[in-house]
């Protein structure tokens, strides 16, 4: 059931394949060289809308820091937005790796402080807290964008309410306590990525305990489904 | 004491005066006039950034939007970055008018909620959620909007600190304690503005509910400074 929510709704990374053995191995390795092109290329737009925004970011600019042709940037994405909306798919399967250990509240500590720090959090969890910022203060004024990041927000939200709940509660108000439950655990981790910017030097301590009762508060009565 | 914080350390927004009456009056009625002109192109300003980007709204943007020559507006602020800089100051003032409502847990709780809601949030805060978003995304790559946005984040976190737990503790583990909390109250502000553009269908009662848990958990042993 998990594992079944985990790759249903995971966008696809390869796609079907019914070759024979030569031409699966010829076709692989085509398609790895051009998943390392598209992952540099996704690499290096982060480095541009960090460094200059959305709108800074040129694809001209991109190209020039992923040591391509414009042309050949094209030839994997047709504007910023499809660049925009792979890097929000790239975030999400580094989250789904991620997310079975947020069961273990320490584990899960560590991930949200490690927002504060841009080298920390691409450490912790390989997802640039500056680039978010980015993409959400875009997706506010392009719709593209917006619907992107809210579907990719309702699969993160849907496999933590899996994680700290387990299976969908029957009771229609349990249900939505779970819901605004894990709204309010979202909240804690992006109201973080934004302390990063305005109170980067929060004492990390303090911070921690107060944040690991308030997680303990908020998954009350769901033990079974914690390491606390 | 709590007067004293609030105006000591608000930015000024007029200068100091030793004009005879008469004088008094001209000057401030020419200085109302100018404060008119100002708080005119702040609004046409924040429109723009909205609507925009930081990068995407040009000062002849800005001037057009305000219904003002650029020289005009130049007059008043040399650059985007001292525009930005005004929108700080300006929200910060309003901030801390609405600041004694905030020891209403209720009150409080219709400030975050109406972050999810960008017309809700301008008719309960006057701030604009978008706004915060797009500033906060500047600040991660322009030192003086970063450097504006601390200096109004600290003085915000000492009022909200003074409120919820007043006159700072002597005790250095409490202190950072109340530090911690106070930085958790702003992740949650700040969390419900990224939930207005990811997640904005959120059932706004259950998340109310989990809310004011979560707020009683964090103010816990101050119900004296509180109307819970």
């Amino acid at each position: 059931m998990r594992e079944g929510l985990m790759t249903e709704n995971l966008p696809p990374t390869q796609g079907e394949n019914t070759a024979t053995a030569s031409q699966h191995a010829a076709l692989s390795d085509k398609e790895s060289r051009s998943e390392a092109r598209r992952s540099q290329i996704l690499q290096a737009a982060t480095d541009c809308f960090c460094a200059h925004g959305f709108h800074g970011a040129s694809m001209s600019a991109i190209s020039k820091m992923a040591r391509m042709s414009p042309g050949h940037v094209y030839h994997y994405f047709d504007s910023k937005e499809a660049i925009i909306e792979a890097i929000v798919d790239r975030d999400l399967q580094q989250f789904y790796t991620l997310a079975n250990g947020l069961q273990n509240v320490d584990y899960m500590l560590d991930c949200m402080v490690a927002q504060l720090d841009v080298d920390d959090a691409l450490r912790v969890t390989s997802c640039n807290p500056l680039m978010m910022l980015e993409m959400t203060a875009e997706a506010s004024r392009n719709e593209r964008i917006a619907a992107k990041l809210r579907q990719s927000d309702q699969l993160l939200r849907q496999r933590l309410q899996l994680l700290f709940f387990g299976p969908q509660a029957v009771d229609e108000q349990e249900r939505l306590q779970q819901e605004a439950r894990v709204d309010v655990m979202c909240m804690l981790f992006e109201g973080m990525m934004i302390r990063g910017v305005t109170n980067p030097a929060t004492r990390r301590e303090p911070l921690r305990m107060v944040l690991k009762q308030t997680i303990g508060q908020l998954l009350q009565g769901n033990e079974e489904h914690l390491q606390l």
